[in-house]
């Protein structure tokens, strides 16, 4: 679909008018007491094409914690550091799970399924942690947030970092299972250590828009020129998250959104249009399955608005 | 990417020479023994892009026998009939499974996973035989074979068709332990009946690209200019193909062709490429998790090719 | 303990007077329509030791349907048979799962658990069918059944095996099953005819005492002075009792009771106190582990009462 | 069966030598490297009935790590501080899975299915050590060792206790999993460091026969005349260890040995003929369940030579 650029900040604001006025928001995580706290009637939604035109509505510009989000980012990260090795200790089918499913580890031993499921997402920050200190690794990550969304006010909300780390005895049960099987290599408190911060790492719609446009546009960011990753990896993050960035909620995204996107409990999503556009969207209220409610609602609407599905425009 | 017509034939002529000479040809399926008579050294690929543009390679006119590609046409079918209704009887997630297992009919309550896991296709084709005869319910199956396809020589190979009957325990298990919780209406065995018939079609890889071009444009076959589907319903289709396509290889598929898919043990895939072109690719010898090894192989050289990966181009 | 005769006969009617005013009476068993008809204030209980001495209470003289009781008979049978070439098909430890659990088949590649679960005891029947007609198998479990009781009387309750034909699609699943690993010989439909006759053989506590006196005493049945089994065997039979005759709730019954014992749907339950006496009661209503619920509590209190529990008296 | 002191340790002796002459002597269990280097051709027979006859043969007098047969003693332990309440947090049915298995777990949200897997006894000590520091509920546990088996040398092997320690990160994969249920009330780390040390007591047959004769006499130690636990809870111990205390190899143990026992990964083997007396074995072969190998034969041919069998002598 052709449009202009003031078509495209209109359609985003008539969307997030619609959802700001729903009552149908879903339940906001409460087994993180940190993000219990955030209130249910916020909505953000951010889109960015290719040409930079932007599309803003809602609380766009409130941070809010990315949570698994920043799995797409530590997935990236690693691939980086070790390549196609990666998928040694993680593989890419969609689990057929909820997020935290220890069952699969069992039947696979200790092999997580996706770098999107919580064990996978361990796996993937271990590599990362692999020859560093976690304050290092960590500083790491968040630099290259930095780097990939062009903004260094980018950061880690210590209040939630602190609180998952208090109550993450399930990512403690993932990681030692892995660590059984030989799967994670550094300490296990370690790697939570790093894996709870960077789930606590907050970022606006837009923020999270900017830094995912790598993955819209062959492995380039548009805005910086900046190389992050050649096309095929872009490709094939994007064919990750389409088929497991939403959990058990994947084949329904895939069915109502046609895009790919990697959903957090914070009630964030990020989606990418290959080709067209990257998008984030943030409802704090959570599905049954463990993702934003409205934030798929309204990805949905854009979606057809614009006809970006990668399905069939 | 821009190509000419003879670019399109010349590329999947050359993958297909490539594909005969490969040593690595993965198993032809035994346990149908009909299926196991078939030579693992055939190969066909056949593409038509939405000018009517042609690319055939190898064996693209030797039918084989399409087994769970079936499952795309008689779901389409029953939505056609039930519409939406049909999703309260299957799921659309990926299942995370083998496409024959029964653990996940019991953690749901008889509800299958997904269409195109042998129990979803078999509870799809029991809303097809409501009210029917199966002799009836498999004529209209065949009949839009024939609508889609506009060819009216395609058929049932009925040696498959009672060589899955004689050997179909697993898939009797599937359909007697629906039954009962209610998710089969009709008589177990004629639901089977049917369904065994409908596997046993055999197309080639021409008959099933053409049959399967309304998926590639908006609900519309380009060739006869018959609206099948609405294009939402298409986009839709394509999406449970991308996710649940190739059953626990399904996130495989995505990562490394990038298309919306379906395969059968057959050594049939039927892929599509959104708003571009219908793909029939064969070769009968299976992977691990039963899909067509050489069909894959060359489904992911030709989409690279053409960029037609719907993950960025 | 010791106790006279009429000690015996004064504690059992006491048990099923208890039994009978009390108002926690499980619910009767439901998916079977024929075994939804029988009235919940039934209550029988009756005890022969090894000198003949009785005690009888309620309605001890009043047949009910045996349901998964007759599983103890029939495997009796085939040990009698094949010996313990029976255990290359069919396991003997405790299931963890319900009497019906599918899943644990495909984990363990078609071989049951153990003969007392569903799945068992028709890989058990297909044995008892091998080289015969149903009708034959049939009579021999009945004839059987005569010989164990001393008494030609018993009878298979046609209403009741025509009813779980007509709703036995979970057991047609679970045969279907087995069928595909190569672990049922004979055609399913024949299986299953014989497998639900043998769960209709309607018997009273009397009679299902009496049939089962030879599994308390060294394998000989002293009303009759037949040698059933030899010593080890019965032993082994009431271990696979202890351990697996109650599905789920066999560590319960373990726990309370401590006596082996076999449980079946239509409320009915077979206790052994090795070496003292057989025991039947019978007790339509049923707890969630499908075991009926004032059935354990009366054997619980005659166990303890005449301190036969096998765990120390 | 009667017999004289002389014949019972006559047939003890008999049946040592003949264990100690066979080549089917299973595996040492080689995931605790301090367990490893035990060597195999140890064999160890110890029996004590009410009247304090002995048999004692082979290896009886040496010290081996009891590991999982300590759950015996902190179930009982634990049964003594909080009674019946204690089943609130773990379950008493066979679990039909191994040892280590988290899948009971998820499925059952955090209650283990019995004190005598792994999760159900780090449940059952996590009782233990509330109110107290772990060097203090450890100190308890020793005592009672101590009180039961009337002999202070009891001790903890540090070697294994820190050897489990550093390799335990199945275990902490369950505890972490129990926690994020509420099942486990201390950190988890300090609930370990009891459970890995209370593993690590090393006892030789002679001090577990003796530490174990309460149970086979109604719950009072003959040799000291002490009370240990009523009669009624002596006898539910023993119910738990016929039908979980040998993993996933349980209905194996209760058919051919037909005792209650309890085994641990170290090769050793409690079992209580109940009212006639105590037995330990040790044999550091493991079979594939995880049980000991010449341990269990060596019961088997016991309890039929002394027709011991709690199903019929």
């Amino acid at each position: 679909m052709n449009y202009s650029a003031s078509d495209l900040d209109r359609i985003v604001k008539d969307i997030a008018e619609e959802m700001k006025e729903r009552t149908d928001r879903g339940e906001v995580a409460s087994y993180i007491p940190e993000l219990a706290r955030v209130h249910n009637s916020a909505f953000g939604l951010y889109v960015i094409d290719e040409a930079g035109n932007v599309g803003a509505g809602g609380d766009f510009d409130t941070p809010f914690s990315i949570q698994s989000i920043s799995k797409v980012f530590t997935l990236t990260l690693a691939l980086g550091k070790v390549g196609d090795h990666l998928w040694r200790r993680v593989g890419r089918e969609p689990s057929g799970s909820p997020f935290n499913s220890i069952v699969q580890l069992e039947r696979e031993r200790g092999i997580p399924r996706n770098p999107f499921i919580n064990a996978g997402a361990i796996a993937v920050t271990d590599v990362i942690l692999s020859g560093h200190q976690p304050r290092e690794a960590l500083g790491e990550i968040l630099r290259f947030m930095h780097f990939l969304a062009d903004d260094e006010s980018i950061k880690i909300d210590e209040n939630v970092a602190s609180s998952e780390q208090q109550t993450g005895f399930r990512n403690a049960a993932l990681a030692n299972y892995m660590k059984s099987f030989g799967v994670i290599d550094n300490p296990v408190n370690l790697v939570l250590g790093v894996y709870f911060h960077q789930c606590a790492i907050a970022m606006s719609c837009r923020q999270l828009a900017m830094a995912g446009r790598f993955l819209a546009h062959h492995g380039v960011n548009p805005s910086t020129g900046m190389h992050v990753v050649p096309a095929e990896r872009a490709r094939r993050i994007n064919a990750v998250m389409l088929t497991c960035g939403h959990y058990d909620g994947s084949g329904e995204f895939a069915f109502r959104v046609g895009l790919p996107g990697k959903s957090g409990v914070g009630g964030g999503v990020l989606a990418i249009a290959p080709g067209k556009a990257s998008i984030a969207a943030w409802s704090p209220g959570l599905d049954a399955a463990g993702n934003s409610h409205l934030g798929r609602v309204a990805l949905e609407k854009l979606s057809k608005r614009l006809g970006w599905s990668i399905f069939g425009g």
